[in-house]
């Protein structure tokens, strides 16, 4: 590893978040709140130790990949740990690990809280709190990546190893200027949805927040009882539309701009999405009809607003989804498992890897039948050599693993096995709520000291897909010979 | 397909199926109960229709792979329905589909009942229903080849469908051959375990069936609370140590007897298998000695017992593992998936699968810290291609695509999550019980029609390792040009 270099860009990663903290520390002065000095100390320490690594001499600038899986993780551990002083130092979560677990919740755009009376925490840090969702939708070293001048080799590795999705794609040769043009849509989005989100009646901080929450795909509210609070309908919809709009790969807006709209339904993964939105929705909305609400309208309405909040891996809530028939809990535990678009802000499997999975499984049926016939596998036309197959098929696996051993040691404190399994699918899909005590209505406070590192590791696992999670706990990584 | 060549087979299954029915017929003469009827009803049954196919003239006898796949599919299917005659005429079994999930349960070596008193059924009745264990195990298709003379071309396809493993192996170059030694070490090692069991104290009615039950990893008892209701140290110590014994590999014997016991040693699937059933053991020991169990003698005796009942897929029980901590269910949850070893009667995933899909994932790991190594996943020596690692890849992805469709349906009647999956886990890997109402206590007689029917295709599914059922449900292996 080159360690050096690895250390100097953290430094940069500091830096930005830093900055990134200035918009809480004038919100937290602007309502004259307790919270003010704990974000100035932060700030500060960001700024000494940022500058002092940033300014270490490297010999050559080369990041293999293996540096930059390894810079990304480390990254998201270290961001969260600062991240998360404001809420310690302040006092407003006594204790380090709580901290830790809502910023890396935040960061990975997760939305799980131990917070059990959100409303009474400082403004300043509520809204640092949902800020974590917007930043880390993207990436913070995407966001380094574009506001950094200098183009340096390896950065396409650190997009690789941040951005979601098994084939991240560059829109223009220049990583730098991809990561900005991504931004800008970004950025363009939320704003539309802010403004429409205050017209439809928020008041402009809780405006600010839901959008954070929404873009991020993330899931914090300011209210306990998330969205549902407001009973608004207009927002719901508002909500609704902009979490399925962001679960899309930003790149196709990006064509669509350029003069290309039909870029969306050329697209296999979108249309996938889309179709699992739309069949899911219709299934949960024929199975609570009746039993759960008493028309079509109000059933539409819940079922909507959950099947795009979880397959987005947002999390906000509308209704108490734990009450639902064991039916459509199941869908929802599926939905977790799939997730929105790779290229998105949206955590899970990613569409484009379930799709490829369903081909690559079709394919093996077909050779049965047909044993002499060429059939290889597609994805938009482009045939997926054997190397990038196997790599999603294990993906698969790993993902399951990691639920397996998750779930064996959450299991520990005792919790029931509902509890214990939809906490764990959650935490790696960055999805929010589970089922049982973690359900839509629940939080996380219960959760012993161990659980809590556990789960905040599988947020970070499940943000960063796991491989470059797996590369900083693998001996041979730090081995001289590689460094 | 070659419909005609399919059929004719089927006809010697039948046949098969109606000599497979008179030790049964014997034991209902002998007690002179009133299932004698029944029995005589479906053998000449069995036998009109088995020799009427059998005749068929056939232009050709080459089975390509896709037509052992269908035949295995379809011979199963029919067995089952037929092999539930007997429970449905003499009325023991009211409705049809019960006594055909029974029979299904029974084939697939499964274990799960829909019987409320056990006792109560006639010892003929009883006889059958835990000998189509002691068939299923090693595989009707493969006793056709082992009994009938002739070798025709394609017989290793059925083998390659019927056994369970992604790499069925030839002991010697005779298909024929092969399948007549595979039975032998079968029948003598059953032939051991009903004289221990005999010996420490079963009443030899008893004895045989749970040999049968034993052999074939199966699971039904003639008790209602099934090995449990002897409180005999010396009986489930046996059955323990012999449940293990038909989870591993038979032609590990077979090299055992050909002068090579070290086979054992040097077999990384059977390593890994005793190594899985020693620390799931001493993980369930340790986390119920002092909740559940009074000392570690106690704990022991059932930990040991349940861990090798359910990763061979008997699924006997001792204790009401119902009751056990969260943290010792999700390890019996894992066993489920994990099962035995390939060529062994047990099921599930199988040890060699689970090992190969870790040695894949540890190369991907790999291939990101040193990208120009050349590093191929082997098992046993020899290198694993990327074919077949696809084809290991996808049958995971299978595995559990099916469990979650299963899951969807079953949950439609409305019953509790865990009962639901844990139904479905348990009948795609041939365990038996499950947890919630499906507990080692409980059993299937609450299930819906549509619930028994899913269920019944899932542990088909299961014993057959999946493609082949897909395969007769594919409309395109059914279009003529294939034929």
């Amino acid at each position: 590893m080159n360690i050096r270099l690895i250390v100097k860009n953290l430094g940069y990663v500091l830096i930005i978040e830093a900055a990134s903290m200035l918009p809480s520390l004038f919100v937290s002065l602007l309502n004259r709140q307790d919270d003010f000095s704990s974000f100035l100390i932060t700030i500060l320490l960001l700024l000494v130790l940022g500058t002092a690594a940033s300014r270490i001499n490297v010999g050559y600038e080369n990041l293999y990949t293996r540096d930059a899986f390894a810079l990304v993780a480390l990254s998201w551990l270290l961001m969260s740990a600062f991240g998360a002083l404001p809420f310690f130092l302040s006092g407003a979560i006594p204790r380090f690990i709580d901290a830790f677990f809502e910023c890396v919740s935040g960061f990975t755009t997760t939305g799980s809280t131990i917070l059990n009376d959100i409303e009474n925490l400082p403004k300043g840090l509520l809204f640092w709190r949902s800020f974590t969702h917007w930043i880390g939708g993207m990436g913070v070293l995407v966001l380094t990546l574009a506001v950094m001048p200098s183009t340096k080799a390896g950065s396409l590795h650190i997009m690789q190893a941040e951005s979601p999705g098994p084939l991240p794609g560059k829109l223009v040769p220049k990583i730098g200027q991809t990561a900005k043009i991504l931004y800008a849509i970004y950025l363009a989005m939320t704003l539309v949805l802010l403004l429409l989100l205050h017209i439809a009646g928020l008041p402009i901080y809780d405006a600010f927040i839901h959008a954070f929450g929404t873009a991020g795909t993330g899931g914090f509210s300011n209210m306990n009882e998330s969205v549902g609070a407001y009973h608004n309908l207009a927002v719901e919809i508002i909500i609704t539309v902009f979490m399925l709009m962001f679960g899309v790969n930003l790149s196709l807006y990006y064509q669509a701009i350029k003069g290309n709209p039909k870029a969306f339904l050329h697209n296999e993964e979108f249309l996938f999405y889309m179709g699992t939105v739309v069949i899911s929705t219709v299934l949960i909305m024929c199975n609570t009809v009746g039993t759960v609400y008493q028309n079509f309208g109000e059933a539409l309405r819940h079922a909507s607003f959950q099947v795009s909040s979880i397959i987005t891996t947002t999390g906000y809530a509308t209704a108490d989804f734990n009450l639902w028939p064991t039916f459509s809990k199941v869908i929802l535990i599926i939905l977790m498992f799939v997730g929105a678009c790779a290229g998105s802000t949206g955590g899970a499997m990613k569409c484009i890897r379930i799709l490829l999975l369903f081909r690559i499984a079709k394919r093996e049926v077909v050779k049965i039948i047909h044993p002499r016939s060429i059939y290889s596998v597609k994805i938009g036309g482009k045939v997926v050599d054997e190397e990038t197959q196997i790599g999603v098929l294990t993906y698969f696996f790993f993902y399951l693993v990691a639920i397996a051993c998750s779930t064996l040691v959450v299991t520990l404190e005792g919790k029931d096995l509902v509890t214990s399994v939809t906490a764990v699918i959650s935490a790696i899909g960055n999805v929010g709520p589970g089922l049982g005590l973690v359900g839509p209505m629940g939080n996380f406070s219960s959760f012993s000291l161990l659980s809590k590192i556990v789960l905040s590791l599988d947020m970070i696992v499940g943000r960063l897909e796991i491989l470059p999670v797996l590369l900083i706990f693998s001996p041979s990584s730090w081995r001289r010979a590689n460094i």
